[in-house]
């Protein structure tokens, strides 16, 4: 229903930088700033919305466009509004992950401007929560202890520490669980060869009896490899997680493996759907409501996987609070939710966009936000800061191998590695 | 979020009977009065959210449970006041079908009470609406001129007069297309012998060229009968619909049938979905709203179809205005509806319990009514005719076959009769 307030005035992107520890993954380790993009959509009557995206110059760029299509549609209009942005990306676009990147971000900002309007939460607008409080996992990472000095740079630390054994990671997952109660435990490998990391999860399993666990090697495994280590650890994953690439990789695996697959990575857009099921390829699917449409889309996919016995998990990047509020919200109004949530948010969140006291993980879970929208609001200080620190950065795109590449100059990005 | 102003205080549940012409289908004819139940969702504010499900001994018993139920919940909490219904039957309704059809009512209603409170159409809690009016399809029956006269009571003529032949079927289409414009038809077979239906079809065809044509004799035939109707409509229908009954049976149609077939009998349940796909055994899925679970469960399975290829019509049984307006709310959000829905609304609006003026058919497709909620109004004055209707007609099972033997003593439900 199109009323003068709730049309959208102006919808503002906004990149900005924070900063990220150095953690290891198949493709390198991450750089000491982090990219995101912050909306605001605007509407008539002067609400505002937000919304929060990963960064880099082609997903700004989409925004960016998206921002021109949306400016006088109706906020409650997020299907027309997602079709109206996916068509304008079409042309340049081919990929409809990528276009989900865009969409996905605007209708949680829309979704946020509806509930703030209608003096709901957004998880009232999902079917209301089933929930109270979302259960996450403690994200595990191989880390170096700092970002080594560089280009006249002093080396960064932080407050985690080396972990680069069987050992450091055990104390990382401590630090994870006194810090913020996780009571799951998920490891980043494809760092170290398959059997330190199984090393890994098996300290894992002996220091944290009985929690659930589970290693995401992002694809750095071949299917003979992936099928080894998902036997060796069968008993003690809850899930294997995108071990190799491709569905037709990953159903090759299912066959020979005791342990349930997930994957954020090989089912990332609806036409990945009925391949993956019709292959058997996976058998958790990590959802993400960043690009798989939003969150309505999300929920719908939960369906999907309902109907076609698909386990359903959740996946994250590096991010901030508002993005923390949406996962927490879809999460809470899922009803087949059936793992912890991902989140890197504990190695994030001292540079956060929103101001403070509205998220907090205890005992591993999340409360959600009872108010308006999101239920979170906008630290304006902090996103000046931190798009000044994006500007000034000159850092415009994620690059974890060039990284990697400036103190180790043979490195190179191999998928498979092993 | 729970306020006592939306939490649940009452689920008034009101059974009526309506008028209903003598329409014939593969199960004998449809009886003078036609069953439904009203549902009035009151919140302690006093916001009332309506809902109307089909009748019936069982299926009111089943509201009356839920009615005790929901009191107390918040009405934001669909999902959870859904499950919570499904629980409360699961020990007496083996069926998820059937207790489908308690918690699509109650949803309904409080989609339309929601709506009310936040000053939004149901569209827009749906996503939006992509369309302002949806089309509908004309439902055309064969049909007796007449109720017989029978116990005293005199015969019950309507305006519509006798559909026995195919120029019987194309004069009811043409008035159908005179009085509200329909552009596509949909012919219930399963009635005479396949080829008199195949000649009603190609009437239909060389009466309104181009117009979407349907045939669905609710699975009274073979599967060979079926392969053969297929072949002899090919080029002339826009689906089959139920053919032939069973998931296996569809799927062993569709391998020898050039025309897409449809179901609302095979697939009508959220583990139908599964073996459905695997099995090829549908083109089309005629959603319904009334058993898929409610408003946002019938979106959903939009996107299970998107997701799955299959194209998406709508259902209807015997219906008054409620259900329209939550149709047309449902249908205008969907934006994978590729063809007309269904609607028995003709045959049965002259004794609505909305005010009238909210929904109309006006070249074949109904207006989305963009007022708060479902965007009718209950006629209680009506309401109270229409229950006293049903308390005095001692009427409370349909049963199509039972009244065919009143004037055909050797009638026989037979499926498949050919």
């Amino acid at each position: 229903m199109s009323t003068p307030g709730t049309r959208i005035r102006e919808l503002i992107v906004t990149p900005i930088a924070f900063r990220d520890p150095p953690l290891l993954n198949s493709n390198g380790v991450h750089e000491p700033l982090a990219l995101r993009v912050v909306l605001q959509l605007v509407l008539e009557d002067g609400t505002v919305g937000l919304g929060e995206s990963p960064g880099g110059e082609a997903r700004l760029e989409r925004l960016l466009a998206a921002s021109k299509v949306v400016t006088g549609m109706d906020v409650f209009d997020t299907t027309a509004i997602s079709a109206a942005i996916d068509a304008a990306l079409l042309p340049t676009v081919p990929s409809s992950h990528e276009r989900g990147w865009a969409t996905s971000a605007v209708e949680v900002a829309c979704l946020d401007a509806q509930g703030r309007l209608l003096g709901r939460p957004v998880s009232d607008l999902l079917g209301g929560r089933v929930r109270d409080t979302v259960p996450f996992a403690a994200y595990l990472f191989y880390k170096w202890a700092e970002h080594p000095a560089l280009d006249g740079r002093p080396a960064v630390g932080d407050d985690w520490g080396e972990a680069l054994d069987p050992a450091g990671i055990v104390e990382q997952a401590r630090l994870m669980r006194q810090r913020y109660g996780f009571r799951s435990f998920k490891l980043k490998g494809g760092v170290f060869p398959p059997d330190e990391e199984i090393a890994a999860i098996r300290a894992l399993a002996e220091a944290f009896p009985g929690q659930p666990l589970r290693l995401d090697p992002n694809t750095a495994w071949t299917v003979g490899t992936s099928t080894y280590v998902a036997r060796e650890l069968d008993g003690v994953l809850e899930y294997l997680e995108d071990p190799t690439a491709t569905i037709p990789g990953m159903a090759e695996v299912a066959k020979g493996s005791p342990l349930p697959l997930a994957t954020n990575m090989c089912v990332i857009a609806w036409e990945h759907l009925r391949p993956a099921v019709e292959q058997s390829a996976v058998q958790v699917l990590l959802t993400d409501h960043h690009y798989w449409g939003g969150l309505r889309r999300t929920r719908e996919l939960a369906a999907v996987c309902e109907a076609f016995g698909l386990a359903l998990s959740m996946h994250s990047n590096s991010h901030l609070g508002i993005s923390l509020a949406a996962m927490t919200h879809v999460a809470a109004a899922i009803p087949n939710l059936d793992h912890s949530c991902d989140t890197h948010y504990p190695w994030n969140s001292a540079d956060d966009v929103i101001v403070p006291g509205a998220l907090e993980l205890r005992d591993g879970e999340v409360e959600v936000p009872t108010g308006p929208g999101l239920g979170v609001e906008l630290d304006r200080d902090a996103l000046d800061r931190l798009h000044r620190l994006y500007l000034d950065s000159g850092v415009r795109n994620r690059d974890d191998t060039g990284y990697m590449r400036r103190f180790r100059p043979g490195y190179e990005r191999r998928l498979p590695r092993w």
